[in-house]
């Protein structure tokens, strides 16, 4: 940091600061409390995403079966499935926030590494957090309401008919985007110290960026954006569809929110270092 | 808390500070007029809680009986409902917690207490003060339209068909679990030091969490996680099936609140002071 | 100010300030522009209020009528209208809140006539100028869609069968109560000081309120709680059941805003100083 | 600003300050990194709002389709499509507010172009990259759904069957002042400096506005108030019908945004410096 105060004069006045870039490995961190807190707290967070989130789907789907029920408008509807998903997301980050960042999702973890803001050990250890709170959320599921669980397809992510592969993996892509675009937004330390809106509100357009994402693609992917989510949902329910359709929710979260970080340190931080200090400390 | 400024050189420096354990028993509190104020605005919050909610699932029940009416898409529908509940408790947190902490809720109060936040004698005083407020706040629903209140099931939780007594215990303990972690995050001295969105939005997670819980189990048991709003719906509805049942919201919301209490306390906060101090207190 | 930290040595250390009660008659806010400016605001914001609003009720009941469409579902619903009167509440609040206080409502400015917070002079002046701007914002939806406008019932508001006066005007009375009460907890200057989430998210909790009470006397009022909103609306529909329901909604948010008043300055703030202040002034 | 000091010893105590009007041309803007960033943001911020909110329409078109499928209540129904387009505002709003300002809206940038808050050249730009981005996210959703987007009508705004031209612009001009008067409050630097609220909340109430809209004008012109977002549609839609239109949805918005302008800077500001400054300077 010192080098940029030297080098441009217009950075003296800077009433921000950036941290500098996470190490890939940070031992130091691996002896602190707050590290296995973090992790905990994000296998907590994802379990309670799940269970909270797939019951809203069956709950729904077993509510306006028509064999069962002749009310088709007897459930929530997809307006409350989207809201489910993003709703949960604005309470967890807000409640996770102040103790692992709030992540949720291994490709915000995924974003948020790249872009240095992660060591790579803690990246690791969320994403497995996440896929292991993910599977017990679905278990929870699963193991309170076996029959509704499986007949209604267990808030699994597949493909729907009708839809190629492109276009699913392309609606992945463009939905983390938007994700993990809001949430570089959210934490972006040269805002935050400009807007007072950008601290405050953090979690809700986050929230709200899930919500309108699951709006716009639960008819072609059923949304996952969230390869713990996918993941978890698919180990529990255990068909073939979803487990064709697996790498699409992985690759295409991936992607997108590489693209994030991208956008988000080149062009709207118009900075190299946030990747760039990938060479030469690597 | 001078201890700890001695023992650990890390502490020096915090910059927030945790209260004292609330006492047993606090003589003083007994003296003070914003004792009994509190009181009266948990009764009041509580009678307008029950009467808004209930009011709501009595009107969207009527209006998509399909004998008396051809349009089954013609209310707010369970969507709105879960809306209902939620929205409620964000504008009634918002208008009380500067008086009385804003609990509403005897699974809130028995969390809060449990972390030594509140005196026994101020939870108890809560929890009659609510369950007399939820009862009124049915009474005026049943006063108001006594027919379709009887003829629509008084807005009373009940273990719905085709889900066992564990599944729904089981919803109960972790809809509350969501609830009382979310109030415990919103509350936190720490966090609120630190993270500027925590103090401020504070009753919009609360309320969302309790959204979120009905979109995923009304379907269940109708939602409780508010032992007050199952008590007073059984009372004014009067029938067996909620009495039969009411233990459910009882158990399950003080076995959440408490797992919420631990969890905050001993694994994000890693402090033994909160629940531990019981012990020397006692 | 200065008798009350004479009188009570607890005083001293107030970290807030109550304003002193506003006069009856201000002879010199009649001289400023501030005041008509406000007026102008409070009837652009009730015009564009009822116009979105209404709109919205015609727009639901022409797209979900069975004769023109088979499609029961294809409008908002009762939770879109819930939202559309909330939101717009939101909305007009946040935007006029700074020029005039944001009342939008005679039943709110009554309320806070009535604990001194305006002066009678802006008090009859806002109440002319909401029924004024409800009038020409009901005018506007019948100038373009007049066919409609009459055919589905022009957002007007009157009991619905099966209700009784009393519990029509008791839906009015508790309704308002919610409503003005947390306007009320929202402008407390004690609270302000204190809790940093109510000047900061004011507007929002004021449109929940509304969106909640629609929520749930919709189905037996149509909701008025708001007698601008329901007296704009009687004039240019011109049928006379709202004429002859009109008075309910005009008794009915006069009570409840006077007992919202009562509660908040007697109870909660336990001052007789803002109502009793009547004696003293007039 | 110093005239304005001499002239009026009130303004001496003023507690915030007006940014100079912005010049017509800024050639020191052009030659700044931060000006083709903003114009990249705002780009890329109208594509992603055109994605979602189109593939949102679409899906919705396509799961209550009757001939597909017999469940007509299965889709998000208008009130999601008005979240859509609501809740994507408060997001788009939220992240790109500190880079260009997050207009996203040719007819919002017009608007604060009259009151001289942008340069003829910034305006000028943003149009073309809002109109260019509303393109290229309409067409994505075209490239990836072909059959659907065809068949459920491309998200073009055209006037709906029973409604006269004038009604359709009317509720165009109205709808867009609803949203850019949001917009002047929720960035009024006098306001900004003493109402909390103000500044934090203000993508919300923006996003709001936006939603409220929706709900009231879908039924007559599917709601444009964003000339990019109407241009957009019916470039990639290419039918006849949008493209007759298409006037309705340039004119009406930038009639509203000017009136927005004038209500907020003449009425509200009292100040005949935001829109008279053009005499002393063009």
């Amino acid at each position: 940091m010192a080098k940029d105060i030297e080098v441009g004069g217009e950075y003296t006045a800077k009433d921000y600061q950036d941290p500098p870039p996470a190490p890939l490995i940070d031992a130091e961190e691996l002896t602190q409390w707050s590290f296995y807190r973090a992790i905990i707290a994000e296998f907590v967070a994802t379990l309670l995403f799940l269970y909270i989130t797939v019951c809203t789907v069956i709950g729904y789907k077993s509510q306006t079966d028509p064999i069962k029920n002749s009310d088709a408008c007897g459930g929530v509807g997809i307006l409350g499935i989207a809201w489910a998903f993003g709703g949960m997301i604005f309470v967890l980050v807000y409640c996770t926030a102040g103790i692992s960042g709030g992540h949720i999702n291994p490709a915000v973890t995924f974003g948020l590494f790249l872009a240095r803001k992660v060591s790579l050990v803690r990246a690791v250890m969320y994403m497995l957090a996440q896929c292991l709170g993910a599977i017990c959320g679905c278990g929870l599921v699963k193991a309170f309401q076996k029959a509704y669980y499986v007949k209604y397809g267990g808030g699994a992510n597949s493909l729907s008919d009708g839809y190629s592969t492109g276009t699913g993996l392309a609606a992945e892509i463009i939905g983390t985007f938007v994700l993990v675009y809001t949430v570089f937004s959210a934490t972006d330390p040269k805002r935050n110290a400009r807007d007072s809106h950008v601290p405050v509100l953090a979690p809700l357009p986050i929230g709200f960026a899930v919500f309108m994402v699951h709006l716009a693609t639960i008819p072609i992917t059923g949304t996952g954006i969230n390869p713990a989510r996918s993941f978890g949902a698919a180990v529990i329910y255990g068909k073939d569809k979803p487990w064709n359709d697996q790498w699409i929710f992985w690759v295409g979260p991936f992607i997108g929110a590489a693209i994030a970080a991208f956008y988000h340190q080149f062009i709207l931080r118009a900075s190299a270092k946030g990747l760039g200090s990938f060479r030469s400390n690597a």
